[in-house]
């Protein structure tokens, strides 16, 4: 607790001295190791303006080739922060497996000091504070090692400092005024701070140094740096287990008592269609004023009709407000992170209409059955992706998840179709016929994944598509009931945030 | 030219719809083609406010699969264009071979308006009109096909379209005081329009069409997409000619004349290193205030002393205010890209220091070298990398390069010492010594790299490194006194600008 800390006592420069030069030797050579076991390392340093927090990086990358970490210094009121969800720059900044990313102030920062300035309410707060807990535990159980640093200054220490940098005039311009508030505000800041670190250590602990101190600070948090290393390369790469968490859920059929009998005439199709897009064309004018963030996510089985389905929904989108996100087999930088990191960095801005075209739903689909993650991995990623999404919510996105749903014989139709027709065989691969041969197995898949991750924020839709046309009619009507019913609760949603 | 623009003339409605149709039917029928043939398409549409850019686009993509394309809509003042250079935003959207990317206004539109608004002189509009022309010439020569659309509407129907807008609740927010300020300067506007396209017509000419009639615009803008695509496939891709292009150049040595004898004593060293890391840390305080950015490049023999040399120069700087982009082999996604995308994206700020370790100039050495290119494509790129590093100092950019240089015996000392020793084994791969193998081919390769792109404002420096701390001393002398004379020249530049 910064409430009570004490002081740490001057120590001889030599020993010290000694000590930084046999620990930095010790990083030296756990470098490669890390490169080699792949573990990828966070390394957040929050603390008090003026700590020294800037030089404490400095002193802990000194060594390190510069290929195998990144400094990010996110800044308090960015346009990331004003249009993203709050995790979003964090999230977006993880490092690759093999290296180290280091967090010049991070999450705790922005959240304290967006509450402390009543730029938040205090659920909102504490809504942060929850998603703060999640996202940590996501990145540990993915295998991340993750070390959480506070550098701590007296009041007394902060106003000399403050008052050095300000006097000199080549370091004036240093000084900004949230620093200065800070100050002001010091007090306070100890209570937000401890009440903070008090409700986000138990999954990672934090590690309060002394930063008047500054030798004594960089030798403990280089020996924690090393040591948090050696506890990876000794033990491996950690596998998270799954975990129970409750989410209000909607009740799913079993994919195998949809009704795929329903159907649409042409004149009814065409009359419904337009109606439903000039619909869904003013309220996209209105989502776009309003700023509500929508995110539409498409899954389901080969030629299900999922490119149709989100054309017809695209069409009467204005091009400038929405995006399209068509999702293949991650890239090797996306794979070598943690598996959500390459939706985050996909996320629509605040106004905007993302539809994703396949989704983060591999995870406990293909990946699951082709065994790209462990079992755990999948297991653990109902939560995980309940957790995500929750995020999302509160943020204040609009989230429907669609699974266009076909049976076997109008898939078989269509595959051999698209075989026989030249404009369409691009569009049938060899590995389309092997999915369909694992059609019993990703089954049992969908089911569970429908089952378990429908929830009331973010719910499931299944859309019976053996007539496209039927299907198409549906979506847009889910499409826009939740988006009249988002700019209804919109200034609820505003006063609560 | 717009000042004598004839209106279309009215069309039958059901010949255009019929027409519009089978171009349609084209369009969807060349996208497959596209994507195996791996072209690339950049579609600009440029025009008046409230010339219906937003709604051709919608048409212009409606039939075709998310997949393959990407509508992006840069906005006039984001801060893209405040702290990067004039291109960047744009070079940054280009599409993967085989996709499109619809630009909803783009380079044309930023260029004349800020102009018109004072808001850059003269002789930086007539920079930017140049770099703009190089920009669409390095994307036709790299395969790109680009296709040009300026939407015409008359002073009397904007004021009417306007008029219209702003007159409906639902959709007065569209209407921004750029779009009145633009009504009102409608004539200048013209003048500035028809300059820049008599000025940007030569590579890729320039589409008027007639916004005023719009089914006759999307066929018209259908049909110029659907001519651009076939040529495309009838032709295959195009490889751009090597051109010739005056620069000022520095004369550079040979390598093979180059005195590597060099050394500093051990004292000096640490004396020289302290006193100069101190300089640089000031002039770092000074760039970042006065927005300068900082690009070092640095390039070399393996095992030449690169990552410390890097090192010794990163030591002082803050953390906050650098980063260090290690340059691999280019990703799946990088390569399908015109190669000096992966460098556009990677720019640094403004105020920032950003020092590549290894640069774009890998396609004048490896890809020639190892046949990654073709003969005309890395003939092309001496001129090609002058002009995007003559963008970045004209940007206001400290461009300088390094070329690490050691002897042949000395890499051989050094390969086998890095062979012996454990904690640096992973340092030397087999590929070092195949490269090793390679060195007379490297060496005329890097000679005429040397000796075409030493450009005044953004020279190449040999630096002698058998002896490393020589080294070091020698490159933070030199961007010690590259800063130093930034710093000075600033306000002069700012003036220009």
């Amino acid at each position: 607790m910064l409430k009570d800390f004490e002081r740490k006592k001057p120590e001889d420069k030599e020993v010290l001295n000694a000590e930084i030069k046999e620990i930095r030797e010790t990083l030296l050579g756990q470098q490669q190791l890390l490169r080699d076991a792949k573990l990828p390392v966070i390394v957040l340093i929050e603390g008090w303006a003026a700590a020294g927090k800037g030089s404490l990086i400095k002193e802990l990358i000194s060594e390190i080739d510069p290929r195998f970490y990144n400094v990010v210094s996110p800044v308090i009121v960015p346009e990331s922060e004003e249009r993203y969800p709050f995790l979003y720059q964090y999230a977006s900044a993880i490092p690759e497996n093999g290296k180290i990313t280091f967090l010049d102030s991070g999450w705790m920062e922005s959240a304290v000091r967006k509450f402390l300035r009543h730029e938040i309410t205090k659920d909102e707060y504490r809504r942060r504070v929850r998603q703060v807990n999640e996202f940590e535990r996501q990145l540990r159980d993915g295998g991340y090692l993750v070390l959480k640093i506070f550098l701590h200054i007296e009041k007394k220490e902060q106003f000399e400092r403050l008052q050095a940098l300000v006097d000199n005039p080549e370091t004036e311009w240093r000084v900004t005024s949230e620093d200065l508030w800070q100050h002001k505000e010091y007090k306070r800041f100890v209570e937000a701070y401890d009440e903070f670190m008090e409700k986000t250590g138990d999954t990672i602990a934090w590690h309060i140094l002394d930063g008047s101190r500054r030798k004594t600070a960089v030798r403990d948090a280089m020996k924690l740096l090393a040591q948090k290393i050696q506890h990876g390369l000794d033990n491996g790469r950690y596998v998270g287990e799954p975990f129970e968490e409750e989410f209000e859920l909607k009740e799913m059929p079993k994919l195998a008592d949809v009704d795929l009998s329903l159907t649409i005439d042409d004149e009814e199709y065409k009359k419904e269609l337009k109606k439903l897009q000039t619909r869904l064309s003013e309220l996209h004018n209105v989502i776009y004023r309003k700023k509500i963030p929508v995110i539409l996510c498409y899954e389901g089985w080969d030629a299900a009709g999922k490119g149709g389905n989100i054309r017809r929904v695209a069409y009467p989108l204005d091009p400038r407000g929405f995006d399209v996100r068509p999702i293949a087999s991650p890239l090797p930088h996306e794979l070598n992170r943690q598996y959500l990191w390459r939706f985050w960095t996909r996320l629509p801005r605040t106004g905007h209409i993302c539809i994703f075209d396949r989704t983060w739903y591999g995870r406990v689909m293909v990946e699951r059955l082709e065994g790209f993650c462990s079992e755990k991995d999948w297991q653990r990623a109902y939560n995980e992706i309940n957790e995500f999404e929750r995020q999302l919510t509160d943020w204040g996105a609009v989230v429907i998840k669609f699974w266009i749903h076909i049976d076997q014989d109008t898939q078989l139709a269509r595959f051999t179709e698209r075989q026989n027709t030249p404009e369409k065989q691009w569009k049938i691969t060899d590995e389309d016929w092997r999915n369909r041969e694992k059609w019993p197995q990703y089954e049992v898949a969908v089911d569970e994944m429908l089952q378990k991750t429908s929830t009331k924020n973010a719910p499931w839709y299944i859309i019976e598509s053996n007539d496209k046309k039927y299907a198409r009619i549906r979506t847009l009507k889910i499409i826009i009931k939740a988006l009249e019913k988002a700019c209804e609760d919109h200034f609820e949603q505003m006063m609560d945030r």
